[in-house]
């Protein structure tokens, strides 16, 4: 199980056996199909989602066996995206496997995507979790769709402004994070209140998780840089960093770079180096920490338990880790 | 509307208004996305699938507006898979149109899918339908995925056998027909005894009509054929057709032209004649008059109703249409 969960053995027993659960609703008289989706579960991430949903769960009325499948679901909708993501960034590798559709192709991909998505209704409706759980996941899903196709809009254009970065991560990334703890707190039965701050928490972990995620492609030597920037720039995706790098950048220097109709493996270094010079890696920083802050203020709001504690060291950790 | 419907003017308006409220829940503060969906929309295909909810929903309680919406989210998630299977077959044209991989590119189509999937899921959740129907859907889009990767994974092989060839058409097809009848039935508070006929008659539609369709491929003029079955044959889905024909050939004469590197027009016009020549239409058809017959056996056990009526038409105008 990934390190950031080492301090809490319970938890990390718990999100073993979602592990199990994902893995005993991907099985399927296809063997093709498990092959090709089973790596993906056992390299593993950081399993943030489902333990946000156990997190969650602990503020109220904790069954244990429908709150795993609860977050067993919602890690499987979550791989759907992934390897949705895969065809469109035509990634080789993820979380050091190769992807689905470099292995058996972008055709596979799709409908192994569909498959996982399909899986996550159906585990949600065998435990008939309620209704309004069923309809903001909907919500949610369709919101880190829009999220992406948003992103593919803005590709190229040089003067995507934080408000639409900010609508771009709302989607992809802190929809998802905020429907983990909402479905986990409305599975336990929590008040509204506990409910809303619980989901706040989520969205403002997840707009500082993407953040810090677009600084650290930005961060590593110049190989690693060279492979994840050089990928998101020749694509047209433009981060925070280089957001904020080009509006500090008065002689259009990056600008003059990114109108190249080809970019070389020096071209992408210079503009590394630039985003570093210009101070975007350090603004998107104190952006990302603004958001772990608010995060801070309503974990702060929530009533005194273990669960509190852990969301709070998460949340800490996730904005200091360098991985 | 679909010529099919012309002699049913109530079913017809209520079909216009079930297309009226998919255009409601696409619409989306991203006007691209609109735009790129309201086409297909507009353009419509039979409109089979909402039709059946309809049709099925008549023999119980009717609530019109919760009928409708049911039928809605059932035609998105067909008009879902139909986005994703145009990227697998690289499809230009569908229903006279530009496809949406072909207008907006793969990476579009890949999330707009997942954008209808989605936004079925909310508008089901939205009207609060049975538990039961929400897991019954989920598996039958799990079925189709898998009909699809199965068909995928049958390619080229060309000792696919008849019951190969079912399991992926009852997938891919009869699948989404099943649940369609079954929906619009449980929606309607129907007995289990009904609900089950209806699934049935659902079924064994869905397998008369995707044969039929496999074998108006083949029966085109030769310009036609070229088209359609060109497109099949050089991705290697082997249909009803070409099996029986690959059967009864023991001269091996497609086969022969099957396995070569690239196919021509001529091999293909020629694989064309010698499907026809060998009985794989003519086979095929009287397999489809088989499933057809099996549905109306169903059909009969069915109270009598305007509903049984139109169901029996429609299905008898399905085996003989040429369209």
């Amino acid at each position: 199980m990934n390190k950031l969960w080492g301090n809490y053995p319970e938890l990390t027993e718990e999100l073993l056996q979602v592990k199990q659960i994902i893995k005993k609703n991907i099985r399927s008289r296809e063997k093709y199909l498990q092959e090709a989706i089973s790596p993906m579960i056992d390299s593993g991430g950081k399993m943030l989602r489902p333990a946000f949903v156990l997190l969650a769960g602990r503020f109220g009325k904790y069954d244990p066996k429908r709150m795993r499948q609860l977050a067993a679901a919602i890690e499987m909708l979550h791989v759907a995206t992934l390897v949705h993501d895969d065809i469109l960034d035509d990634s080789k590798f993820r979380r050091g496997i190769e992807t689905v559709q470099y292995r058996y192709g972008k055709e596979y991909a799709v409908y192994i995507g569909d498959f996982l998505f399909c899986q996550c209704f159906c585990m949600l409706s065998e435990y008939e979790y309620t209704m309004e759980s069923l309809k903001k996941i909907s919500k949610s899903i369709s919101s880190i769709c829009l999220g992406e196709i948003r992103q593919y809009h803005f590709r190229y254009i040089k003067d995507i402004n934080f408000r639409n970065y900010l609508r771009i991560i709302s989607g992809k990334t802190a929809a998802l994070f905020a429907i983990s703890f909402f479905a986990g707190a409305k599975e336990g039965k929590c008040s509204d209140k506990i409910c809303n701050l619980l989901t706040k928490v989520g969205y403002h972990m997840g707009i500082a998780f993407q953040i810090i995620d677009d600084i650290l492609d930005y961060n590593g030597d110049m190989d690693t840089l060279g492979k994840s920037v050089q990928s998101d720039l020749k694509k047209g995706y433009y981060t925070l960093p280089l957001i904020y790098a080009l509006e500090a950048d008065r002689e259009n220097r990056i600008s003059n770079i990114l109108e190249k109709p080809v970019l070389t493996e020096e071209d992408i270094a210079e503009v590394g180096r630039l985003v570093h010079a210009y101070g975007g890696c350090k603004k998107a920083g104190q952006m990302a920490a603004r958001y772990t802050q608010k995060a801070f203020s309503y974990i702060e709001r929530l009533p005194e338990n273990g669960s509190k504690k852990i969301i709070r060291e998460t949340a800490s950790r996730l904005l200091e880790r360098d991985y």
